[in-house]
């Protein structure tokens, strides 16, 4: 799918485009806002993104979460307002490697949420504090670990 | 917290360290292997994150991920088992830009959660479809906006 909208064979809605990466509006907003920001090249997961691509899309998603911000809507508003104005009260960045982390659209791609107070995106999870001795065996795996 | 963590004043488990970030495991872990990404600087949210030091994190962040999945333990375990190995079938990045998005410690840092089937962490969000006029609309006024 992303392929065919790099290659102008799919329609979409342009927010960036340069020599490495794509950004378009989701399709399926989150919130009205979600933008995509997709490399070129078709790279499935978060190991096959090199330090170069994964610089300039985290480059570009800062700079769309600023556009965002900065276009927010007051607050009192609600949706999407005249000339497409958007609520911004915050902006999430969500990369999901692997069917396990949800991911479900196998070209990588770095989503941008517009937050805002009340929308209808919420994380759910178990916050568990965990004993040091723990934490030190973990991080003690991954430092011999690391690449 | 951050800032005493830099600075050797507060216990943390250091997975990576170098002139920019340091990486430590989190002290209420999403799941097993819940590992920040973290500015040296005090930096509150992503517009003050320049492309060097965010490039820097991306690049961190994606090693971490890396390590996690060639750490993985068998489906068929649960939990942390012998020698700090930790469940992983995906990864997700995630960082929260301000306080309606989510962000509760206003020091800047990317979550890399390793993810398994039936782990305790979910997102919840209504993926409602847009209209192609709305889209664009919206990508018109990104475009003009983007720094």
């Amino acid at each position: 799918m992303f392929c065919l909208i790099r290659d102008g064979e799919a329609a979409h809605s342009l927010v960036h485009s340069d020599d490495l990466v794509l950004a378009f509006m989701d399709l399926y907003p989150v919130t009205l806002g979600h933008v995509l920001v997709v490399p070129r090249e078709h790279v499935v997961g978060l190991g096959e993104i090199g330090d170069e691509l994964g610089a300039r899309m985290w480059s570009v998603a800062r700079r769309v979460g600023q556009a965002l911000r900065s276009n927010a809507l007051d607050t009192a508003d609600t949706g999407s307002g005249a000339g497409g104005r958007m609520r911004c009260e915050g902006v999430n960045l969500f990369l999901a490697d692997g069917e396990a982390a949800g991911q479900e659209v196998f070209h990588a791609h770095l989503h941008v949420f517009p937050r805002y107070e009340g929308d209808a995106f919420s994380v759910h999870a178990l916050w568990q504090g965990a004993e040091r001795t723990e934490l030190d065996g973990h991080a003690a795996r991954l430092r011999a670990l690391l690449p």
